[in-house]
């Protein structure tokens, strides 16, 4: 796909994905609404297949590619999520799916995608080595290589999220999501925009990995030199096509600090019972830190997925 | 109320809470099934207002009560779940509550007593202490003992869980609960037995507190010497009215070990993206390790609650 997703490309990838993914639940806490004195709806993706939101874009794109592109399998570098989306959608279609993975890869991350099927490679942890692996990998294998977001249609299956979000709760005046590289939130954007409704829709990112919020900004992709942030999600950079389409339909960028996203994730895992990982707590990090003033109106927040590392947690008595 | 709950019971403490409740959600999960070779679908009470089940019984014990019962204030001796519960329903009477906690009460227990509003008096870590406690403080404030399962408009109000669960699920084959002092699984056991349809409820229990098992086995209340099992919520031993109810309408008590608990619920955290307490894990235990066979069939699941300690949790690397 070589253009922005239209109204129907997303209704398109809703349609052939449905069948595959979850229809998330929506989930509301009066103790969380108290908090921000608004009324806050959290879409569940990390109740999606494979825990993460991720599945939806991964599935459209591979449900749309052709034989050719089929017979080889596919390929990825990827050490979170999209890695094990990615393996899930291949084993649905009974094709390989080769993950490059840096050495320094999170056991539980490699074993989400061995559980899911796919054929890891490891490499040296660096961004050169992981392309250069992905290189080799798809001239030995033939297979075809699987972008995490800076794909047209990766991002029409993320805008799915939104687009079933906004079907179940049509009138929200904000919509909130994080902005890692940027493929949900230009979904989110795209959906809201041809919903044709009132919603302002507002990208949360981490100080710590503000690429977005300068590019917003300067209105030219920043590269920021670490984005050392416990967001794990998040600390990709946009690429052109997330970008082009966050200018245009994105109306502000929020950021938080570190320890106002561990807060967060600490008060939706302990008042509404739901794990969440750090990314997912960005957005509750900019409602719960007052940073959106959200006061009598009604917001959606798109949870973005659940899969944390049970034995590292970021919780100490130090926070809340 | 001085006998067993009838249908109509029920069926009034369910119209009498439903403003003050959460109608909470139905859950399932394509890889708990798997696991089991059935289909699951769990009453996510770890939802339900402070976080569990209790809130249910207390909130129709509360409003049962006359003038004269409410004008000084409730009381209870509890460190767990019932405490909360009661300080929330007395704070929506706007009567004060009074909580008898052992000194040693986790600080995460006793903060939520203090969210809620309840006044806390902590004693020495006995069962004479608590009890002795609690009739200085009704002398002291006039105020009612509300005690957190032997009563039967506990049990009516606990009973609207299977109630709930049982219209929008009405064919399942099994319901389960787990059994501590017998307040859900009774209520669990009535509403199926009312609801005329071919549901068998089992209790699930830790072996390390299986007096229920014992009880039930032997025709007679059993008390065990200690009951040292992480499934906090489950320490306590049966009444004669959770006894009288549970020996005709449970069919079976089954029993797990602390090994299997906390990899159930690990792997309900993990693939569930849900937060339950240890309580709530022992019947997935019975499911997960095949102790309870339900292949292909049908089964309900009762999660009782959420309430856990983030700064101690049972993961480490040598589980799962």
């Amino acid at each position: 796909m070589s253009r922005i997703p239209t109204h129907n490309d997303i209704r398109n990838a809703y349609e052939k994905i449905k069948f595959y993914t979850n229809k998330t639940p929506v989930l509301t806490s009066s103790t969380f609404n108290e908090a921000c004195s608004g009324s806050v709806f959290f879409k569940c993706e990390n109740f999606q297949k494979v825990g993460a939101f991720k599945f939806r874009g991964v599935c459209n794109t591979v449900l749309s590619l052709d034989k050719n592109e089929l017979s080889g399998g596919v390929v990825t570098h990827s050490s979170g999520n999209h890695a094990a989306a990615l393996s899930l959608a291949a084993k649905l279609s009974g094709i390989p799916a080769y993950i490059i993975m840096p050495s320094n890869t999170l056991s539980v991350k490699v074993n989400a995608v061995k559980y899911y099927g796919g054929t890891i490679t490891f490499c040296e942890p660096t961004l050169a080595a992981r392309e250069s692996t992905a290189e080799r990998i798809m001239k030995e294998t033939g297979s075809t290589l699987v972008h995490s977001y800076d794909d047209y249609r990766i991002i029409a299956g993320a805008a799915t999220a939104a687009y079933e979000f906004l079907e179940e709760v049509p009138d929200l005046d904000y919509l909130l999501a994080p902005v890692g590289g940027g493929g949900l939130i230009s979904g989110t954007a795209l959906s809201a925009h041809y919903s044709e409704r009132d919603v302002t829709v507002i990208a949360c990112e981490p100080e710590k990995a503000n690429d977005a919020y300068l590019s917003f900004k300067e209105g030219r992709i920043v590269k920021v030199p670490t984005t050392d942030t416990i967001a794990d999600g998040l600390r990709t950079i946009l690429s052109d096509k997330t970008f082009g389409i966050i200018s245009k339909y994105v109306s502000e960028i929020v950021t938080v600090t570190e320890n106002e996203i561990i807060n967060a994730m600490r008060f939706v895992w302990e008042r509404m019972k739901i794990i969440i990982e750090p990314s997912s707590a960005v957005p509750a990090a900019a409602l719960l830190s007052g940073k959106i003033k959200t006061d009598g109106k009604k917001t959606g927040v798109i949870i973005t997925g659940g899969n944390v590392d049970l034995q590292n947690l970021p919780f100490s008595s130090k926070q809340g």
